[in-house]
Order: structure tokens, then sequence, then C-alpha cells
């Protein structure tokens, strides 16, 4: 990191992610929950991706190695589909994990942790879910929303990267990104997000999608795409009268991201 | 029933019991048709419960005594889901039924009765649906809308209570609700709710959360689901311009409903 | 053909294609992929015909027959779904299939390749999925949008309905429809949807709708489904401000579509 990393630093480079997804349009698969699907499919299209939703172990062989990246999301976990994941984790791709609820079952909190074992290049959850996990335990189960804070599972959050390798990813009021050394704010987004199913598996997947389009640096395209996910939720706030509008507007929003917008509106942070 | 249950008791027990569930985020688990995943999870949070959509055996035994409630719908059943469901509708949690076309073919109408011997604390359907599922009989089958008005299925609605032992909502322009011997109906809604997928599912997911924040009494909290459900859709509708812009406003409505438009817009009564 | 299929008569067809719909509200089984769910029944219950998710393999010797077209398509195809996919192919039903992304894997084309020998009533993709079908090779998978413009496959297209009897409509900014002798071109509809997910599998359902409510000329009804639902999106388009108001405004379109408006509006004529 020889520049500096001014808060205009981060709206180049989310500007300049943003533009690669949209000028690669990278293919990513997604194994992802089935409340999930509609919402993640047109998050990824509107932001220039191009999602594939196919979840046969058949199929991996053949089809996974020419993704761009792999998006794996246990939120309907069943034993079926475990295969598929864990052979899509292994194809060789950059792949990030959402362990939606990881808490809620042993069976969950062992699939998520084989999965773990697999080298993730991003995990991203929410802060009762990121504390589960960095704690291997499914004691504190309170739901699939989270009942703390982001700042809460920061630690966890530190240790966690270090011991699985990956970048991890809080979500909260306030994101934390970090490597296990570095730690990188990202505080856009409004509230309301929380009311719509699947805004966290939908900003995973752009994750994906951002880490697809440049893999060289998991951490800055983590923060980038939570925070331009957030933006434009804010953006949409504007028009929202509640949360199936604020859902329609941020969609609408994340497709309609100018260079002015991007550059003057991420709100990124090095924590020091 | 001590108190006379006038329109306006309703309508302060319809505002109780959405406080509730707004106050207390029933925790609900959802086993439910994947046509309905994204609008059942979304009306269940802009209502203030919250959705868990997990349906993997595995995972019952873990997560099913931890919910407030559950709620099981049969949309698109499958032989390897079936188990599950059965499952958690014994896991010893209030559960809501919603028996989905249940006339469509012999294996789904003997999947419907064994759950029905679960002793689900409501059943929700059409009126084809119930007065299947109260003869038994899936010879009467012209596909997943009613071919007959609510009215049509109420001394069925009243035989399948009393010989379950669930509270019995038969939907339509009116619906009823009955335990077997009182009658209620609750007339909010408009017809072009009928237009939008899983607007049924959605709103016995409804109850099912309103169960889960209050289980002492299922009739009352079926009917002031179902009329809330409807009123929402009531204030939707002024803004609608077709189907897909009414399940916008129906749930943004939903989100922001307020005690002043609950206790003065429900419709429901007592039939003598 | 006697009469001289003008513009206006194309407009005459498909105005009492979709009043056949809305007045006899075909029955249709879907066995579609777990992103489509929403979007397909929705945008075939804005239409007029009565979608049913039924995937179970039990359930088609009893529910199939029953139904007035079945639509098939592969996007999330698994093991486990396939035999549901050939049984209700082999219902006696007119069907309508839906190869997405074909090419994706050996697997993928090979499940395609035995539900083409079923006698698919219409087979409808873009370019690369028709190209790669009627070429039965999966070398030139890019992803699951199309690579090729709809021209690019005009001879697949005819060669493809030759070899399997079906008509096939290969989409794109002009939709062509062959039964391997006659071509239909159809050039309604607008760039942006392609940036909601999805949309090419509703409007196939919306062909097995059309199919259903009169089964006497596949062609025919499939120029008129796409023609119509890209002309609900040309008026949609005018409200919109992203893709996913788009999504929106296009269904209500759909549902409210008068005569005027579609015996002026589509855009259909047979090739010389």
């Amino acid at each position: 990191m020889d520049e500096v990393r001014t808060e205009a630093w981060w709206g180049r480079r989310a500007w300049a992610l943003l533009s690669a997804v949209r000028a690669r349009t990278p293919l990513v698969q997604c194994i992802t929950n089935l409340v999930s699907m509609d919402i993640v499919a047109n998050a990824m299209l509107a932001a220039g991706a191009s999602p594939a939703m196919l979840h046969c172990l058949r199929e991996v062989p053949d089809f996974s190695p020419r993704c761009d990246a792999v998006y794996i999301n246990v939120g309907t976990l069943s034993e079926d589909w475990l295969p598929s994941m864990r052979a899509a984790a292994s194809a060789g791709r950059p792949w990030v994990f959402d362990p939606v609820a990881v808490a809620a079952s042993g069976f969950r909190m062992e699939a998520c942790l084989s999965l773990l074992a697999l080298r993730p290049a991003v995990v991203r959850g929410n802060a009762s879910e990121i504390l589960a996990l960095a704690s291997r335990s499914d004691d504190s189960f309170k739901g699939v929303d989270s009942s703390h804070d982001s700042s809460d599972a920061l630690q966890a959050a530190k240790a966690l990267a270090q011991s699985s390798g990956a970048v991890v990813a809080v979500s909260g009021a306030v994101d934390f990104i970090t490597d296990g050394i570095q730690v990188v704010s990202a505080s856009n987004g409004v509230p309301m997000m929380q009311k719509i199913t699947a805004t966290g598996c939908a900003v995973t997947a752009l994750i994906a999608a951002f880490v697809g389009a440049d893999p060289s640096d998991a951490l800055v395209a983590a923060a980038c795409a939570l925070a331009i996910f957030g933006l434009a939720g804010e953006i949409g706030m504007e028009s929202a009268r509640g949360p199936a509008s604020l859902r329609m507007h941020l969609i609408d929003a994340l497709h309609g991201l100018d260079e002015q917008t991007v550059t003057s509106g991420v709100k990124i942070s090095l924590l020091p």
C-alpha cells in the first residue's frame, strides 16, 4: 500500500471497480438460498455482472471453472446442495461465502466450517454470524437477523480472517472489512434495508462480482461493493415509501450510478 | 368471551396484535413453496416478524424448537421436503398450515391429511381447498385458484375445524374464520390481490407471525392477520396501476400501518 | 394459410389470443428454475393464465393431464427434477421448452436433448442457446446471456425446427419464430428487459399460456406472445427509471393491455 488511501482514493477505486464489472460482465456462479434468488440476480444484473444460479453437482466440473467467481450462500442449506457447494468452492475460482444463520443448527455450523476450510476470498456476515463462526459455536442463536452491532464483532472478524485466510466483512450500520491486519469501514446504507429480505445476500453476491472483475485485492473489492450497494440504498431511500419501494429504487439506483455519484458518495476509510 | 366483540373491539385487538409482532419480532420458520419465498419473507419483515426459510430435516431438531411459530405450505411439495414439514410441525411450537392446491393429486391429498393430523393451530385455504380437505377428496380439482366462493365452504370449514381441532380460515371476497363453533368474518382486501402470486401464502405466514407473537387465541390472531393484510391491500390499491405495483404498495402499506388506520380500517365481525 | 397475413392481421390475432387467455384462464404446469418462479407466476397471472409450479414426480400422473399446457425450463436443472420434467413433457399436453444455458455443461446438453426428443410444441431460447442446441455442442458457452444476435441463429433455428418438429423461437432485439419453413419476426421490446432476470423465462411461460388457450397454431401463438410481452415492456419503459421499476411497470402493462393498444402495437411480420 504505497499510495495514501484517502476518501477520494476510495471513491476512485469504487468507481473503477464498478466500471470493471460493467465492462467485463463477470460470470458468477451463485449457489444461493431460495429466498434470495430474485434479488441476487437482479442486483447483479443491475450492477453489470452476469449471474448464473446453477447448483447441480453434475454441472460443476464443466461450469464452475469457466466462471470469474463463485458465490455460495447457505441460507436454505440442505444435504443435497452441500456437495455442490463444496465442489464449486473447490473449482479453482475466487469464491465468496455468506454463512447465513450459521448458528441455527449444529449441522449448519459444521457445513459452514467445512466450507470455510476451502479458502473463500471473502466471508461476509452480520455481527451475530461472524461471532458465531469465529467461535465455532451455535450457542448464541437468536434468528437470522443480527442481535449484535457490527463493532461487537470486530475482534472476532480479525481473528477469523487470520485463521481462515479470507477477508472478513461484518455488515451493520457501519460495515467493517478486514484481512486480519488492516480494518476498513464502509458506512453507506439506510436502516430500512434490513426490512427487505436478502439484501445481505445481494451485497455478498455483488462482492463476488467485484472480485470476479478484479481479483487483485479482495479487501478493496469487498469494501467498495458494500459501499456502492449502501449508496444505492441511500439514493433509493429518497424515493421510497416503504421497504418494497426501497427494494425497487435501490436496484434502479444501482443500475444508474454514475462516476460523480460514486466518487463523491462512497464513505470508506481505513481505520487507524 | 366476556366482553362484547364490537367492530371497535376487533380494531383494538388487531392493533394490539400487530404491535405485539413489531415489539416481539417473532421468529417464524417457514417451509413454504418456491414461488412464495420472496413475498412471504418481505411481507413478514414489513409486518415486524423475523422469517427463516430453513427446510433441512437435519436442522429441525436444533432450530424449530427455538421458533415462536412454524409455517408450512405445500405449494411446491416434494417427497424430500415432506419429512421436514412433518418434523417441524411436530416440534412443539404452534404451527400454521397452508394446504395449497390440496386436490391437485392423490399424493398431495395424502400429504396434507398426514400434516393435518399433526394439529395445526390454524389452517388457511381458499374455498376449493377447504372443501377438498374437508371431504378428503381430490375429485373436484380445477387449478390452484379457487373455483368456489368462500361462503360455499363455510359448513366444510366448521366441520374441518371440529374434526381437526384447528382454527380454519377460508379466504375469499369475505374471509371466514371458525373454530368449529364461532364464525368470524373479515372483509378487507381488493380483488386485484388475486392477480399477485402467493398473496394467500403471505397472509398465512402473517397468521403464523401473529400466532407466534400471541398464541393465546388463534381465532382472533387469524382474523386480525387476514384483515390487516387486506387493509394493506386496500391502501396499496389507492396507488396501484396494476398487480405488480399493488404488490409493492401493499408491502409498503403493511410496513407503515398506524393505530388510527388499523383500528378504523379493519372490518371484522362475529357472525350471529 | 389462405388469408393474407398483414400487420393488421397479426394485431387482430394477438388480441384474439390474449382475449382467449383471459377468457379461458389456461392452467399451465410450470417446472421452471428457482430464479424465475416469482416473475413467471406474476407475468402469467397478469396475462390472465393460471400458473401452477408443481414439480413432484409423484404428482405428474394426476396433475399434468389436467393442464392446458406444460412449461419446462432447465435454468436450475438438477438430477432430481429431470425425471419430473420428462414425465410432464410426456403427459400428452402441449408443452413449451426453455433450454436455458443449454451449453453450460455436458449434463445439461444431454438433458435438453432428451427433452427435445419428447416433442415440445415450441422451443424458445436466445441465439447462443439455439445455436448450441441445433449443433448439439457445448463448446461455445459464454454464460447465460446470449453472445450472439438472433439473426445469427436463424438458419440453426430452421434446422432445429425441422429436426425436432417444434416451432423454434429465437429471442433478441428482433425475435424470429419458425416452423422450419415459414419465418416470422416480432420486433417489440426494449433493451433494458435484458437487465431483468428471467424475462426470457417469463415470455416462454407466456407462450405456453397462449398455446394452452389455443393449441391450433403454435407458430402464431409464439409470435403473438413474444410481441405482446415486448409491447408490455415498451409501455413499461415509458414509466421506468431502471430495471426494477421496468419489471413492475411491464407486469402492470401486461395486465392492462386493451384491444387498441395490442392491435396497433404488435410488430409481427412474415418474412418473405
